[in-house]
C-alpha cells in the first residue's frame, strides 16, 4: 500500500476527510474490445493510478509532487467476477452496510467497529431522519466517522455515505387506541420502507457484492457477523435478533424476543389477507390480528446449532444479509401493502416473486440495545 | 471554468476518458452543523478543488504542479435543493439518460448528440445484453463514446456508464403461434425490466434530478425533448412514439403508431385481470385479450396542441420522463406479475401505489427507427 496521506488539519471536520473514500461511479467495458492494455483491473489494483480514477480506489498523492501524472484509466469492472460467494474474505466482496439512523448509539458503532470482516471491503451508508432526532444523530455519527476514519489503515472503512431524507418523518401519536397503534405502524413502517429505499438506490454501486441492512439500535453481533451470514450462500438471510432486558423478577438481566418480521407464513395469515382491504397490511403481534405464523424469534433453542438454517417467507430488517444482485433484479422495500406485507416483509415475498429465497438463523443471534 | 485538461493520448481508448467524469459518490451533510464554512457546494461549485472530491465534478490539474494541494473537501449535497421543476436548464437540473442497448443505431446517438440540453448536465447510462449481439452493440457504443467525448466542452456528457447484464438473454423463438408469441413477450419483457432495474439502481446518484429512459431504437426527437417534457413538471410522462415506414400503397413514407403500452385502463381490462390466474400478465396488442383500453398511440391528432395532457394508467418506455424521487421512493420495473402488470406498465401501477401519477402527451412525438 502506498504512504498514508498527511493532510492539514485545520478544523474537526477535516479529520473526516482523512478516511473518506468516496463511491465509485464506475464504468464497466467489454473485456475483449483491446481495454486490457490500457485498463486497471479494480480487483488487482490496491489503488488508483490517477486523479481521474473512480472514487472508490483509494488514491495517494505523488511522493514528487512535481511527476508526471499518467492518462486517467479506464477500470474495468467485470461484473461476472463480482461474485457472493459463502468465503468473502477470500474472493474479495465488498459489502454495504445501510442503517437508517434515528439516533445514535455508542454501541452500535463500538460494535460495528469490532466486526472483524476486513473495514477496507466495507462501504458504511446511512439515512437520518428530517427532524431534530436526525439532527443530533447526524452530528454524533460525523463525530464517530472523524475518530474513526483517522485511524488508518485497518480500522477506517472503504468509504461512507450520508444522507439526510427529503421527506418528513410521519406523524405519530404516542397514546392511542390498539386500533390507531396499527395504524401509526403502518404509516411508521412505510416511511422507513421509503428511507431504505432512498438509501439502497442512492449507494448500491457496480462492485457491490452484498448488502448488510444493520438497525441503528444492533448493539451486539458476533465479531464475525457477515462471514457467517455469508458462509450460508443463501441470497437474503436474517439471524434472530433479541433484546436484552433486566428482569424485575429474577433481579438479573434477560434476553427475549424482539423482531417478530421473520416468518414463515401460516393458512390463517394467508386466510386473513383474503379477506382484507387491498390498501391493507397484515402486521405481526397483534391479539386481533391472530396470524399463525411461525415467528423465527420463538425458534431458537438453547444449546441449538448455530448453522440451523430455517426458510422464511417474511424477514425483518435488524440485521439482514442480501445478495446485491437481489436489490439489482429490482427486489425493495414497498411502502405500499404487496400481497397485503410492506417493508422488509414485502421485500421477501418481492424477492420470492422474483425468484430468490429467504432464510432465517433461529440459533444465530444478535442483540439490540 | 478552468483550463481544459491535456492529455497525453497513447491510445484511441484514452479518448474516451478526457471527458469522462465519474459518478459521484457524496456525502451529504447537515446544513446546520457547522459544514458551509468548510464545504464546497455543489451548486456553486464548477470545479473539485481536490484530487479526493467527488468524481462527478470536473478536477483540473493545478497549472503549477508544485502547487500545494488542500485537504480535500465534504462536498455537501443539499438534497432538498436537487430540484424537478418545470424549468430545469435555470435550476441546473442533472438528467440520467437510461438505455438498455441491444443494438446500435447510429441514429440513436446522432439524436441524443442533438439534444439541447446542456450536455454537461446529462449522464448516460447504458446496459447491454450478455450475448454476441451485446458485444457488437459495445464496441460501437464505445467508438461513438470515443468520438463524442473527445469534442469537448458543450458537445461531451458529464459522464458514462456502460454495464453489461449478467445474466443471460432469454430465449426466443421466432415461429411459434400467438399463444407462444404472448408467453415470449412475457419472458422478453421480465427479462427487459431486470435490465432496467440493474441499470437504475446501479447508476442513480444522489444529485440525479430526472431520469430520461430511452429506448436504443429511438431515431427522431425534437432537439427540446428533455425541457419539453419536463416544463409539464409532472412525476412521470411519455411522448408518444411513432414509427416511420414506407407504405407500398401510397409509394411513400409514413407514420403509424408504436407503442401501445401508454393506456387509461377499461373495465374490460380489469375484468379480464380478476380472472387470471396470480402470474398472468395482461399484454396489449393480442386479439384474444381484448382489453379496451384507450391507447395513447390513437389520441394523437393532426394539427393537436403538442401540451395536451391526458392522464394515464400504464406507460411505455421508448421515451419516458421520470423525476428521480419517484425512483428513490422504490419505483421500479417488476420483472413479475404486479396487478397483472410487467415491466413500465407494472411501474407505472407501482408509482401509482406510491402516490405518483403518470401523464402523456398524445400530440408530442418521437419516433423509432
Amino acid at each position: 500500500m502506498g504512504p498514508q496521506r498527511a493532510l492539514r488539519r485545520t478544523n474537526p471536520i477535516t479529520y473526516v476527510l482523512a478516511g473518506i473514500l468516496l463511491f465509485g461511479f464506475v464504468i464497466f467495458l467489454f473485456s475483449s474490445s483491446g481495454g486490457d492494455a490500457t485498463g486497471l483491473r479494480a480487483r488487482t489494483t490496491k489503488a488508483a493510478s490517477s486523479i481521474l480514477s473512480p472514487a472508490s480506489l483509494p488514491f495517494y498523492k505523488p511522493k514528487d509532487p512535481s511527476e508526471r501524472q499518467p492518462p486517467p484509466p479506464v477500470v474495468h469492472y467485470y461484473l461476472n467476477n463480482v461474485t457472493t460467494s459463502e468465503d468473502p474474505i477470500t474472493n474479495q466482496e465488498t459489502v454495504l452496510i445501510l442503517t437508517p439512523l434515528s439516533r445514535f448509539y455508542d454501541g452500535y458503532w463500538n460494535n460495528l467497529m469490532k466486526l472483524n470482516y476486513p473495514h477496507e471491503l466495507i462501504s458504511l451508508g446511512f439515512i437520518t431522519p428530517k427532524d431534530s432526532a436526525g439532527n443530533a444523530a447526524t452530528k454524533r455519527l460525523q463525530e464517530a466517522i472523524a475518530r474513526t476514519q483517522a485511524m488508518g489503515e485497518g480500522k477506517k472503512f472503504k468509504s461512507i455515505s450520508i444522507l439526510r431524507q427529503d421527506f418528513d418523518p410521519p406523524l405519530q401519536s404516542q397514546s392511542e387506541a390498539e386500533r390507531h397503534k396499527m395504524d401509526n405502524q403502518k404509516i411508521r413502517r412505510a416511511a422507513m420502507a421509503k428511507a431504505r429505499n432512498s438509501l439502497l438506490f442512492t449507494t448500491l454501486g457496480p462492485e457491490t457484492s452484498w448488502v448488510l441492512w444493520l438497525d441503528s439500535d444492533i448493539v451486539e453481533t458476533p465479531t464475525t457477523l457477515i462471514q457467517d451470514l455469508a458462509s450460508h450462500n443463501k441470497p437474503i438471510i436474517v439471524p434472530n435478533c433479541f433484546q436484552r432486558y433486566y428482569d424485575d423478577n429474577k433481579k438479573a438481566m434477560d434476553v427475549r424476543p424482539y423482531d417478530y418480521n421473520s416468518w414463515v407464513d401460516s393458512p390463517n395469515a394467508q386466510a386473513l389477507a383474503r379477506d382484507m382491504g387491498k390498501d391493507d397490511i397484515l402486521l405481526e403481534g397483534y391479539a386481533e390480528m391472530a396470524t399463525y405464523r411461525s415467528l423465527m424469534a420463538f425458534m431458537g433453542k438453547s444449546e441449538g446449532d448455530a448453522n440451523n438454517e430455517v426458510e422464511l417467507d417474511g424477514v425483518g430488517g435488524t440485521a439482514l444479509l442480501v445478495k446485491a444482485e437481489v436489490h439489482r433484479d429490482g427486489a425493495m422495500f414497498p411502502p405500499f401493502a404487496f400481497y397485503h406485507l410492506i417493508e422488509t416483509e414485502g421485500f421477501a415475498k418481492m424477492a420470492s416473486r422474483l425468484g430468490w429465497k429467504s432464510w432465517g438463523l433461529p440459533n444465530y443471534y444478535v442483540s439490540i440495545g
